[in-house]
């Protein structure tokens, strides 16, 4: 059976050569800041990303059967290590699913990859990388807590795929984990993002970074993650031009049904060394970012967000204390702006590299037309 | 595979009957408050509970083989009927998971049935109960979203349980949903509690309810059912008495490593109509119950309580509002009380239903000795 | 003392007329949805607003002498009734003060009219509310609690007042209470607001209102106030355009140190029934509105919301129940849309009405200038 | 007028010998724990109390005369000295005030004197705390801003107390501040515990501490002080025995009206170092303390803890960064255990400490009765 689905799926991890596709800053969209390397959340040293896509069938929505179009996506603060590392989450409109919360919220540490997919498979994928992370991490020591407790969050991508069919599987979230890469990261429709829309258009995986100093010899990288499922039309907003009351083109082919609102996970990461404490505010930024973008946050969207920071704390084996160096409190601010830009950034990349799909039932989403970008910056005079 | 597993398990729904076994009035232990029929969380009407409970396998730990000291417990606040329910949840000490947090938190209700296993299988059990849901209650709608965002919680049976043998399947979880019931509801070493601890004693699955009045023509019920896998031999304390610091014989036997705190995973169910955020006053009540049972709340334990009640919000067809009616503020401490001493009285039950249980490498967890309890409250005048 | 005190200061309740001054949709910005009859707060049935505006002196800073350049506002949801109402409460960035949490937190209900002033004289804001409360209120019952839990928040208005002078004395609350009123609301250099800046200009007391349907026979307003003292000038965007950056002219004259990044009070009152967690969704809601205007929200700053309802739940005689008639989930995004808006526009609103205003140490902010936003707003093609 | 008051009031520093009353272990009630020289909040090093107590007048109420019956209470993590501290809060019931806690929640610092007092004088506290540290800590830098977010507690005095007559005044405060001191602490009916019961005997003031060995060279101490005022006579537990049921006589004489549930304020300080998520952790625990001594934590109680480490991070002239050495979790449970115990038996010395007391309209509260509780300890084998 399980060796029927891998055929029957198309299952690979997607081709991470970004030469292909524009990013936003090709269009011309001017942003804030300085990004990294790879205007990506792997331009923080050490964290690697993986996806596993799943794209398979056409036409009529059989639950079980397809059409299939979904994904996994892991982010590894520490790539392929053990290590708990400094994290914090906040929910901006909690209708959707984060896992781990509690520990986050009580101690404010992260163990392990992080996970994000559909609505329905958050428990194989949070599950399987506990699973993974035993195999990969344990000690051998019979009460071992290896296994840790995941971070998955999800968004709904019940409008082109068959749900309710359970197509992401353990071993597609191992082939993520074990394929998970630092470098140029793809984007749109790929790994947990591929079946996502975003403000009408299609929408889907998304990422960005920026860089910023502390002093004249301190500097630090933050990434932003997004897989980005919400929005309105008309709200669409892109470097303050009201990209979605113009471009009223190209709307959905939705066969069936109401519409979700959808919802955006925002991973957030960065070197720079913070208390829990900080990233909870660092966390909150993100709000800025996918305000800059038009949305209000429907009540139906799970817009939840972690925040962690891949500078963990330190142990001496004399010393009975952990020692965190931290920023502190007055430096914040470089951290703030870094997210709140990049987070901005992030939306608008998935929505650019994201191109047309189909799914259940002829349901359609289109990628948003570049060329009326460019145009309408022009005519806002914002650049193009 | 699935077969060979099932006949490898013994997998078997309890026996409902508790006529074998003493509860913890039965040994004379003083408590306040008045109970209901059952003194059962199903007191409340409504509320059905299932369990699975897997035992199989002796001797020495071999992952993924045995031996199995597991489970999943199930508890349906409206049974198998579909609907929201106002919720609220509260983390007294969050070294441990719940899933379907964000909507409690920002949105204060709940949907379908709450589940318990060991911390390995919360995701398993989540997708499962999600599964079950959309089976049960879809409406042929393809944008369908009765698979809902399952509450899952979890304690970790490792010092008994090949945990990371990953042995509660989904169809444990639909076979303990299909048989829930409501009425007299199995105590100690079942369902999810199968292999937990208590006090350095034997612990598992435990329930108690309260019956109390608004006026003199209104009253309500209000069960806790509790998970408990925590507190350290010294602390026990029952009815006030020292218990913990008095028996000191049957010590568990732990061949192997360090031992992790444990943790409680309390669900307060009342058909007294709450609104979310004075639900979530009486999920932190679940504390004094602990509280006076002993424990100082460790720091590697995860006690994270669920509150509920089971009267929704009405609508009417022709009005766009929700109509709630609930207590006022005022009134409050009847539940308050009812919720501390259900809570204290159901984690005694779990202790004093549960029996001697070895597992994996020969670890063992004795019962607490009944005779050992009823000299013990003579001693301190506390009757027995 | 009291009495030259009062003599010395420039003690008024400031003319309500708007009639004198432009407001943003006066220079043609483009804003969504549709306000109610005053575009303020006051818009919602039953709400009154009063400030007394203090600014004496001139020339060196003298504590205890002055300059004055600070004031009161008070917001009487219930008008001049007694009676609790549904609130909520959040901090998007918490180094500032709000008074009356817990209540808020835990049982989400406000009780009298909402303070707001400098942050050295919240103490004596909520003391002299609390007084007046009881006067007003007082059953006569020996345990009278109609002092309540006066809610108060703060900006710092040091860069222009003596503010370790505590100018603000309970005389000039009580008389911001008896004055307070119903109808068109004074924004800019007013109350609470007197002494504030925003973007590097001249900032204060601001107000907004929007009118919403739920359907064809139920419709609401829901008001903002705000008392706007934060950000940097280069973030300042208007309508999305990007007038921080254009307008360099006219910075701060600082002749004394550093600045403190400035926060945001910001007071949503609505008619429309919601429970204190809905209310708790709405509050967030200011951020998005605060971040339109450009703030990436500075870690300096206290940036801290409460949300409020007028419709209270309701109690009958022979019943032991409240009602609570509210609006579902579903129905929020209009409450959400119509937050994000106001408190957008009131933002905008009080730096628009904002005069240049000198204080201590001949520090002075000045007003935005109008014709430049015009210009900038023909510029970037966004009306004007 | 000022003079004429404080002649009229009977305004003086409680006399800080102990060694006229007894305490709770004096009696032979047994606690767990080693506690510090003074068993009191005061054996954490640097630590500062300080009380003004205001008893004055008999008979009726005439508000604004008095009788009066409360006061100030003041502690200073940090002595007479500038400074952050590390700290948390957490509420169990929310039906009371605390001023301050928007930093704490974000930022997890304090800074100054801690106050508690009278409902309706928490402003006057708050203003006047801040005033004494500008007065003390101002650099004389124009933009200063060592007033901070005074944090302020309170219960309920209004049973004995002319609450609505606000008889504390900023010299209260003051005075207190200067007298305030490290060594010995007096409890009972002192500062702002002087009218305020327990369980329905006299309450007010009480403290208690413990040392503890993280390993064989690192020890330290956990004191805390509560302000108590709290629960209904026939819940009260004293070391597991139900001394509330046993002592029926000596009931209040309440002349007038209904009662308050009361409240409770419970100041924990260590001079362990500990991150602000940490003392939030810290924090919960005094909720384990309460239960110990009965209380379900009513409705109508602001239950309001405030957890502070006195071991403020360091920072180093070179480094842009602040450095925090601490305890890492798994050596939490000694903290855990300290506060559990502290908190329990500060709560039974403000009982033993406290005195009969009448106020307003002859009510009055009567001290527990010393030689019952030695009796009731022995009937229950519990000592005595």
């Amino acid at each position: 059976m399980k060796h029927l689905l891998i055929t029957w799926l198309i299952a690979y991890t997607t081709t991470l050569s970004m030469a292909q596709g524009a990013r936003a800053r090709d269009l011309g969209i001017p942003f804030d800041g300085t990004p990294g390397y790879f205007n990506a959340i792997t331009d923080v040293p050490g964290i690697e990303v993986g996806y596993t896509t799943l794209i398979s069938g056409e036409g009529e929505l059989k639950v079980g059967k397809g059409p299939v179009r979904t994904g996994v996506t892991v982010i590894l603060p520490k790539g392929k290590t053990a290590g708990f590392y400094p994290a914090a989450w906040f929910s901006l409109n909690g209708d959707g699913e984060m896992t781990g919360l509690p520990y986050l919220e009580d101690y404010g540490m992260g163990y392990g990859p992080v996970g994000i997919t559909n609505t329905n498979s958050v428990g194989t994928v949070r599950d399987a990388i506990g699973a993974w992370c035993f195999r990969q991490f344990s000690t051998g020591d019979f009460f071992d807590f290896s296994f840790g407790l995941p971070i998955v969050g999800e968004t709904w991508d019940g409008g082109l795929n068959d749900i309710n069919g359970y197509h992401v599987k353990p071993e597609h979230v191992w082939e993520a984990l074990d394929k998970a890469a630092a470098g140029p990261v793809a984007e749109g429709n790929v790994g947990g993002g591929t079946g996502m829309w975003l403000y009408g258009f299609k929408g889907g995986s998304g990422t960005a970074s920026r860089r910023f100093a502390i002093d004249s010899t301190t500097s630090y990288t933050l990434g932003v993650f997004v897989q980005a499922n919400f929005g309105i039309r008309k709200e669409l907003t892109i470097a303050g031009v009201p990209m979605g009351k113009e471009i009223t083109e190209l709307q959905p082919i939705q066969n069936t049904g109401r519409k979700k609102d959808g919802s955006i996970i925002v991973v957030i990461a960065t070197d720079a060394p913070l208390l829990p404490g900080q990233l909870k505010q660092v966390a909150k930024r993100a709000t800025h970012g996918i305000a800059r973008t038009g949305s209000i946050s429907h009540n139906g969207s799970g817009d939840i967000f972690l925040a962690l920071s891949t500078a963990s704390p330190e142990y001496a084996a004399d010393s009975p204390f952990e020692t965190w160096r931290v920023l502190p409190k007055w430096q914040l601010d470089a951290v703030y702006k870094a997210t709140v830009e990049a987070t901005e950034e992030a939306i608008i990349n998935a929505m650019i590299a994201a191109r047309d799909l189909d799914g259940i039932n002829g349901n359609k989403f289109f990628a948003i037309p570049h060329d009326r970008i460019r145009e309408l910056l022009r005519k806002y005079n914002r650049g193009g």
